[in-house]
């Protein structure tokens, strides 16, 4: 089997530098498969990348090396990490966007040694990359550095709980769809409550009219908000951080 | 030669779905080529969906695998379909998308068994993925399912005779570029009708100075409008629907 | 080592046009590696896609066929070219898009021959893929075509000398996080006026506070202007040919 690198960054493609990245990848780990997660994660949005990176860095086989360049510290003193953990490699900047895999038990973390040359605007190209081809190849990450000991860590934010049995979130992301995912999980069902507006959790986004809002637990195990046919955050005037209470089931 | 699994949604790709539905295939499908046909299909647009399909679903081998997911009843009753039509496998839910290969001759099609466990909202990496995989790795369709005798066909509206041997057509697409695709052949030339301008056919686009409108033959065989260096959907006030009519070549 | 074919177009992938390309060379180079580099190249805009030729063509390993479509003039008198440069071959539009292989010493250019059944408005399709088809799978680019002696040439403009020492360039390039990328290289550092501001230059885009402006030595080599964690094109009135000037570092 070929080794696979997955490549997730904020820089589009029109301008070349996802292009140059391919190209040292070509050059230096010609024989592994490099995958395009996406390149359209808007332009240093690290929470929108660390929450990717939570759904993904575990589905690959073992072997994989992730490729995380969202980095709007580059070249500063924050530093450039290699993480082992649970078989996969991730490689990217020291501000959090690693987290998944750093939180996972037993993983080993260096940080790398940059290169005199490396271009101080350009590490996805110059450190990232010959970081993930001397991985694939088979070279121990503790090659690449020294052990970093206190990575950044970004979390969820955590619910909290609220009256009545009641659980207090916010909106942690909305996607494409317009569907506003929260930080709460509803394992019993209930209902859920979102810019004044009660809504029942059922099961799919069908379960309800076109046009009607719908609350559900999403793919990821988290409640969210959707229009069915529309988008729940220009319905409701929702972001990042609006609350969400979720209440238990009458008993 | 490996075999392809080419996918088509409309989920972005910032959002980690897509990573997750990869994930799930090198994981699965280690062999397999994965290939990334667009994850750009407007949000729930399944006609856009079903016109790319058109285009594209025969030019790869025999043995491909298309995944197509532009969903917006997942989780309800709808099906989840596979099918086989002219050696190649298509997988994606039963709302039209796959209406092209399910329009050749000889086609067979199962109804998908969805896993207890699967999200009933993202049948992308808990159904179709999984199916795409068992495909490749050389399973029998009829495994898959029992057959769906009656999946959903969605049709290019068909043109209508007009007055004096004109043919009434309509836009089915419009393009990146602006260019307006009808539902038009026009295998002896002649004029077309749009928006109150007249256009002969033309060959190409640079057959007309920068900033004309021109008419001319698609790639795909149908009669388009285009402007020079522009776009004609924002030149013209056209959209899905608008009439476009064919006039004979004179005698 | 299996082969690379890369991509570069404007045609976006929602229409089914790459998938169209894809099919092609899937069934035509089933050995080949395909690269998506971008296809987000604004509609018809040759300079954006000559910048990023420039910047990845020469990092792909040497075998390397990469393919460019950004072609208004399709279907046009303009030739269709295969280059050979260096070691990798390039294949797209007479129109300046191949000119940073053309510079190089040594390229060879033939003009490829247009099948009769070649659809006018796609060569992409129906040209170009079958080129890369054909160089991939080892055939001499001379048996494509005769020789070109006069391909069209782009060049990024050339800054010239001003007043007291100062250089005089001109932005060339906005990417997508709003940095402005200039024309002029600062081996010896100084700083830069545009649009009434003077920036020192600095090392990285951390080297200033947030939301300031920063001039800075970019990853190909030219100065550019960046707003920390912001955007410099928003934060300055510039476009493309906006002046700016080099001031040497003082003595």
């Amino acid at each position: 089997m070929r080794p696979t690198i997955t490549l997730l960054t904020d820089f589009g493609t029109a301008d070349g530098y996802v292009a140059e990245i391919k190209g040292v990848l070509a050059s230096t780990a010609p024989d592994a498969v490099v995958v395009d997660l996406s390149h359209d994660i808007p332009p240093q949005d690290i929470e929108t990348a660390r929450l990717a990176v939570a759904r993904y860095w575990r589905r690959f086989p073992a072997g994989t090396v992730h490729v995380v360049v969202v980095d709007p510290g580059v070249g500063s003193a924050r530093a450039a990490l290699a993480v082992s953990s649970e078989g996969r490699f991730l490689v990217g900047p020291d501000n959090g966007v690693l987290s998944p895999s750093l939180l996972a038990g037993g993983s080993r973390t260096v940080s790398l040694r940059v290169p005199a040359l490396a271009a101080p605007t350009f590490h996805g190209r110059d450190v990232f990359a010959p970081a993930a081809a001397s991985l694939v190849g088979g070279m121990s990450i503790d090659t690449l550095g020294a052990a970093c000991l206190d990575p950044v860590i970004r979390r969820t934010p955590e619910a909290r709980r609220g009256d009545n049995g009641s659980v207090i979130g916010e909106v942690i992301a909305i996607d494409r769809f317009g569907n506003a995912i929260s930080n709460l999980i509803a394992p019993r069902g209930g209902s859920v409550e979102i810019s004044g507006r009660v809504l029942p959790i059922m099961r799919t986004y069908a379960d309800t009219p076109v046009g009607q809002l719908v609350a559900l637990v999403g793919s990821s195990g988290f409640v969210e908000v959707a229009q069915r046919d529309g988008s729940a955050a220009r319905a409701l005037v929702i972001a990042r951080g609006t609350p969400v209470v979720l209440r238990p089931p009458r008993a």
